[in-house]
């Protein structure tokens, strides 16, 4: 966690690991990333980075290590399920340097919903849990994630990640929240392009995002302000307008 | 590139660098790693590993100088445009230790869509092309990508950046390419991990990824093989098919 001197408001910072070949591959789709970074954001927790890594052993240790060294949070998606291709709970413990075990609290969860003969080996891997970590109740299908450090570990499944990601987002520390506000400009980037970065320029505290699109009545273009400082954000979005307004003018 | 030892073939490799605030804010999701894997499969190259990073210049650098040491290739989505927040060219310039400027063929291909009142310096902001680099047609904007040494820089809107995909994507050297069948098991996941990870020890050569998904039917598993050679990916896919057919037998 690192503070913001200007502000002295907290920051905090996570990353997102996603792990799995079928992301890489093309086949499935990734739909945790968008979810996780508008969570966050609303929470007041700014996202930094993101990676998608293989399912192979040294790819995910070096990840998880290079990320959680770097970030007050890492969420990773993927790979805890019960085949030999959900390496991840055991790639996380060597990341730590911790050992591995079937967990009894985490053996309790997957009996509320298999019976012993269901509980079969294939299962059980699913309580494999790194000494040390606490373990996120999974409401829907009862096989936990799990959180070691600052290391949160969720499932691949959108829906289950996104109950995982409740329970867990009532417990982590927040910062400042990022506000944000959007101008439509009704105008193309191009032309405003020279007067934006003047008004970013003179708003320095401020983060200033230019994105074009298209609509039904030709090119346009949302300005995005965004600031931790609702006086700051307030200041940059009025200067925004009237740069707006007065290249509208000009275009007449 | 590497050489895939036991077959010969030719192994070339990828990753995609997501440059932009939007995405890692959640207010845009994103498009292009999903379709790029997906193009890139189908073409023989691997996708290693993706990142996303935000608008900020040494976060960039630190990427590309990353990927571009380990991948035969890396495609960069996002940060060419027209306004101040567009930095990926010059990061990549950076990144590469050369000088940045004007290209006359870029701000040529830019006179083709705007007039020279137009062409103003945020428009020409889009013709700054890295010493050294190659162009890459954009036939919907005009705005080029480019290439330099064996990074690829392209657009984040995503039509814009299939475009540039089409034309980069013809002149790539592929390896062998990974080949893949499924199987949908009509079982649940956790009833066949057990005898999947005994497959998948008898056929090292293949990878085998299991992916549980919900039918009208209820829990339902497809199990995905893959491998570059053809006959092994068919001995694979049999002994799956096998197995499959006995744990259904076994669970009437």
């Amino acid at each position: 966690m690192s503070v913001n001197e200007s502000s002295s408001a907290i920051i905090v910072t996570a990353a997102i690991l996603v792990i799995g070949d079928e992301i890489l591959s093309g086949r499935t789709k990734d739909k945790n990333i968008g979810y996780i970074a508008e969570y966050l954001t609303n929470i007041g927790v700014d996202l930094r980075e993101v990676r998608v890594v293989p399912d192979v052993s040294e790819e995910i240790v070096a990840a998880v290590n290079a990320l959680r060294g770097r970030y007050t949070y890492v969420f990773t998606t993927g790979g805890i399920g019960p085949t030999h291709d959900d390496i991840t709970a055991d790639a996380v413990a060597a990341a730590f340097g911790v050992a591995i075990d079937h967990d009894p609290r985490a053996v309790a969860m997957l009996s509320e919903r298999f019976s012993p003969e269901e509980l079969n080996e294939a299962r059980l891997r699913m309580a494999r849990i790194p000494a040390g970590a606490e373990l996120v109740a999974n409401a829907i299908s009862k096989a936990p994630g799990f959180n070691i450090g600052n290391v949160y570990v969720m499932a691949g499944v959108p829906a289950i990640m996104q109950a995982m990601l409740d329970v867990i987002g009532s417990t982590l520390q927040t910062g400042a929240k990022m506000l944000s506000d959007t101008v439509r400009a009704g105008l193309r980037e191009g032309d405003i392009g020279g007067p934006l970065a003047e008004v970013a320029r003179a708003h320095p505290e401020v983060s200033i995002g230019s994105y074009p699109f298209w609509s039904e009545t030709g090119p346009d273009t949302n300005i995005v302000v965004r600031s931790r400082d609702a006086e700051k954000l307030l200041a940059a979005m009025a200067a925004v307008k009237t740069m707006v307004a007065g290249e509208k003018q000009r275009s007449l």
